[in-house]
């Protein structure tokens, strides 16, 4: 049982392009493309004719053209071309979906009915500018949803899984805060860290030196949308009354949890900071540090759905460190039954 | 459910030596050789002690060897030999299958009873001779024997699926004729093209520039016999009202059709020419595209077997090009209804 | 069913360290490792928090720590500390089995209850000594217990499955004696082999010349320790009356038989002999062969294991050589029967 009606990222920006690109979301193969003009498209991914994958296909101008027998297919899923005979059956349609572009990400709404523009993320930090640069990526993880979801609200785990990249000693030994907001069905969890040896990959890439406060501000708006909020400072140096924060280093940290199939997710992320914008090795320094630490997560969610898999019973004794994961939980619950009721 | 009392395509002759294969076929597995006196043996490929597959084991002169304990047996199934004991238990025999060589294919019945040799096909190009030229394959598709019937049936796909290779935009453009024997338990597809630029692989081949007629007629004998017969010629120049076609050139394409198990399939090929007989650099080039064009059904297939998999409900939407495998269908259904009753 | 109340060979002495090692044992999952005291520890592979296995993680002194979140547990299975809080939750501990060092091999008790010390093999050729050099090593095996059971019981299948190596004519041509002591759970297979061509191997290790008496004894103690006493001697020289036997060279070939799951199982081996004992290239020598032999036991079980993974009905014919295998069988099933009793 997906949750539907929420928007869902279905593709980095960069993956758009004339070769179509095939991904499973909620359970149902979803082609898409860019067509000539610009415009991003997403359709079944599976031709009327005989079953094959449109995103094997070619884009052609503003159509697609499946790969197995021709057949082709516009912007609005309508066919507009067969071999060997002049007259189209009206069955052969594809369904479509609403994609919007939002900056580095493509979201997808794969619910029923007319798309709800309000339930899009406000995310500006998603798209670059003159003061952000954005990196983004993608994995694929043979682990369930509610795996990465438990994963990413509690970050507890980066001292010790992520021991040889982001983890430093403090985030595990550093108490946190939760707030739940069930009417606006927002998760969010902090966790400051101060008078702290600034970690590495901070120290690399802001040249702060010394003790800093660092602060680890979570914003999970279930299903889909994910985004830490991190502060580095001096130590001692907070925001100032009138909000102004000129002196600290911002990086928000989003992440877009996609559910692939009812066993498999979709893990996005991007990285979007305030700071050395212009500076392309911190680019690339940046990617490869978060590249490996998306990797370890998906090897331990993968060792976590293997287990799952066996079938066997599981239990699970919860600390103080897992209110946020558990909050999402009932929250996630919460919106599926919703779903649930008004589907019935 | 399979169709069992036809002759089904079970290995190439080269494949068959005194060093043993192993095939499954309709769901059984097969051992099968080629004695020291030449004579092709197909033989169930388990051995009765334990089950070991007797393919993993040594052709002895007239008798094949288990590998594992050595358990002996002769070409009509009696075991002649076991370790550690002279007397030889009964219950020791293995079935055999009458097993047919055709030229470059060798034929097997997995029916019941007495095999019908007036069902193995008519088939002279099968062999090479001082007027043709044969070269053969075989490939494992991981989809079911139905989709690769729908696929051979209809050659529209020759444009958009291979269109690297053999397929020009008029094989997609030219309507079909279609004629159906269900008496004879034959469907034949036609399809001429007049006046069309000569593909470059038969350019290569034949020395034919210009324009061209190219004539591609399918004849399919259900379930497992397929041959599509080629003609080329400079545009304008028919057979002479006498059946002479001395002018043009011919390629008989043959393919196999033998389902390995409910959702698995071989798929044999083999071409046969009348023109370049001599020339081996022709036989390396056709061997090297048809392997192309095989490989590219494959991995077609294999997608939509994957599909399938997925247990969730298809739909198809027929057109003109799809007679051909429509009336495939409906004799192969006929056919299958047609052993139930007799069995039951 | 798994019979539980037994010993099994759990890993390699040489697998314990400070990097814990996970090994999957009648179905459940086992940490294993070696604390900085030098005792080894065996517990549940499973971190009661969140389930991620404790092999993953790191020992730390005496303490194993958690690979994701840092949950930290002793010897005993007690959790000693939690990330972000004091206090600890009393139902964070985990399960432990005794775990017992001989020679070679570490043997566990998965039993419920009480471990019964008097069922530990009584094998001190395990362990390596001036008198005897040991070398060992483990397979994986994708096939059931009962497949290698029958393999280890029947060695005429040397002859023909490690004719490249191990295998000679004798092997399969020599009729056994097999005694079976059902009482005290015991099977005893024996092949003596006299005036026979010296085997390769041993010609090599031994310096061994011209004809040799062979002998080859099994013990097997259901259903988890097997040892091979083997005796090769000039021909013609059986032990003296007192039982000494200094002109013959020994090798005790050991197997642990280990199920893993339901179908698969682990093949631990170890090979001890009284000659050639300080010399490393014979370690390297019989290493190598019998990585070899394992490999080719392996290729076969598992081709044995996927036939019976296709579900279809086997039937069996059983010969005088298979008379250890089946009396080994009628003992597994009284011992399974005797503990689902005790058990219901």
């Amino acid at each position: 049982m997906f949750i539907r009606q929420r928007w869902y990222v279905a593709a980095l920006a960069a993956e758009l392009s004339d070769r179509p690109i095939g991904r499973t979301i909620l359970g149902e193969h979803v082609a898409m493309y860019r067509n000539h003009a610009g415009a991003v498209v997403a359709l079944r991914d599976t031709c009327p004719h005989r079953g094959y994958p449109l995103s094997l296909g070619r884009v052609v101008g503003e159509h697609l053209v499946c790969g197995y027998h021709g057949f082709t297919f516009d912007a609005g899923g309508s066919c507009v071309s067969v071999p060997g005979q002049d007259r189209i059956p009206s069955r052969l349609h594809v369904r479509t979906y609403p994609l919007v572009e939002l900056g580095a990400w493509a979201f997808i709404w794969m619910g029923a009915g007319e798309p709800d523009y309000a339930r899009l993320p406000d995310a500006p930090w998603l798209e670059a500018s003159e003061e952000r640069a954005v990196i983004a990526g993608v994995a694929a993880i043979d682990a369930n949803f509610g795996l990465l979801v438990d994963n990413l609200l509690d970050l507890s785990h980066e001292t010790f899984l992520h021991s040889g990249s982001i983890g430093t000693p403090e985030v595990a030994e550093t108490p946190i805060e939760v707030e739940v907001d069930e009417a606006a069905r927002r998760v969010e969890v902090y966790r400051h860290m101060t008078g702290v040896v600034c970690p590495p990959f901070y120290a690399n890439t802001t040249g702060l030196e010394g003790l800093v406060d660092r602060w680890q501000d979570i914003e999970y708006h279930p299903p889909a949308f994910y985004q830490l909020n991190s502060r580095l400072a001096p130590t001692g140096r907070p925001p100032l009354p009138d909000g102004s924060d000129d002196h600290a280093f911002h990086m928000k940290i989003f992440y877009g949890l996609t559910p692939a199939t009812e066993r498999t997710v979709w893990d996005f992320w991007a990285l979007s900071r305030d700071f050395a914008v212009e500076d392309r090795t911190v680019d690339d320094f940046l990617a490869k540090m978060q590249a490996g630490v998306v990797q370890e997560d998906v090897d331990a969610l993968t060792v976590l759905q293997a287990r799952l898999d066996e079938g066997n019973e599981t239990t699970e004794v919860s600390i103080k460190i897992d209110r946020g994961g558990l909050a999402a939980r009932r929250i996630l619950d919460d919106m599926a039954r919703e779903e649930l009721a008004a589907s019935s």
